[in-house]
């Protein structure tokens, strides 16, 4: 089966989580008219069970689509932002939250360069597939006192199903 | 007085807060070998008397050296950072936490491009000074429902001092 990407949205969007952009955001000047301010754009959820807000740099190598997906990830416990340092675009791969993905459910969008995201908790996803070789992210996700990622980390593999899940650019 | 701005490094930043940078921090690889993740590279503190964390994008003018700084700010309830979109190094003017800042307290620093900055809870600091018209960075700061921004903003006003306080590109 074919995924073809879409442009991402808002819209579009809302199963999923937030798309971070200034597009369409509240504005509103700061700074004496130096700097403009682009308000709340992601709905953070990471302090369930002792969690707290990490903040850490991705450095990915570069997806090469077309390629099938291996495998879904969703973090039971909270949200997971992305926000890309450069200005290539990048594919977000998600389906909606529930015990196990449909191939038939997952969506596939492209940013377009300027453009981040929240994954909402519990929405399966790809892990980040950068399209540039070295592209850097800041990511802001949970971290908590003497657990280890695994604890809020669920896999669904996909690399069983009768027809691989392709994803194009 | 000229303040000379200085490379930025966490050594030197240790008193101010952290350098949000893949230089030095905890490396592993995620996702099969395809990324780096560079953890947990600053102390959030934002949740004080019902905050949140709210992530904002900041578009700014640019400021052009030499400028007589006219005022410092200090959020007394959380912590601010900023990270660049971005490669073009900006300017981070600071001084302790304190009453009231001392004109020779007060230091500057110059990024490399690829660091931001998370400033601690109630360390003076001047407006953003980006040196690129229309630099963008991603901001985490704290929001709180039915507060206004004032109430988490302390002014210091530079612009009575004996001799202008000259910051230096």
């Amino acid at each position: 089966m074919i995924l073809r990407s879409a442009p991402l949205t808002k819209a579009a969007f809302v199963p999923f989580g937030d798309v971070i952009e200034a597009r369409g955001a509240r504005r509103f000047e700061i700074n004496d008219g130096m700097c403009a301010r682009f308000h709340d754009l992601a709905t953070l959820d990471l302090t369930e069970a002792g969690g707290r807000p990490l903040v850490s740099l991705f450095r990915s190598r570069a997806w090469t689509p077309p390629f099938a997906l291996r495998l879904l990830e969703r973090h039971p416990l909270s949200s997971q932002a992305f926000f890309p340092l450069g200005s290539e675009p990048f594919l977000v791969v998600v389906a909606p939250p529930g015990e196990t993905p449909r191939a038939e459910s997952v969506r596939a969008f492209r940013t377009d360069g300027r453009q981040g995201v929240n994954l909402r908790r519990g929405v399966w996803h790809h892990p980040l597939i950068a399209l540039a070789e070295g592209a850097e992210f800041l990511v802001i996700d949970r971290g908590a006192e003497g657990e280890t990622g695994d604890g809020n980390c669920d896999i669904y593999r996909l690399d069983h199903l009768p027809e691989p899940l392709v994803v194009e650019g």
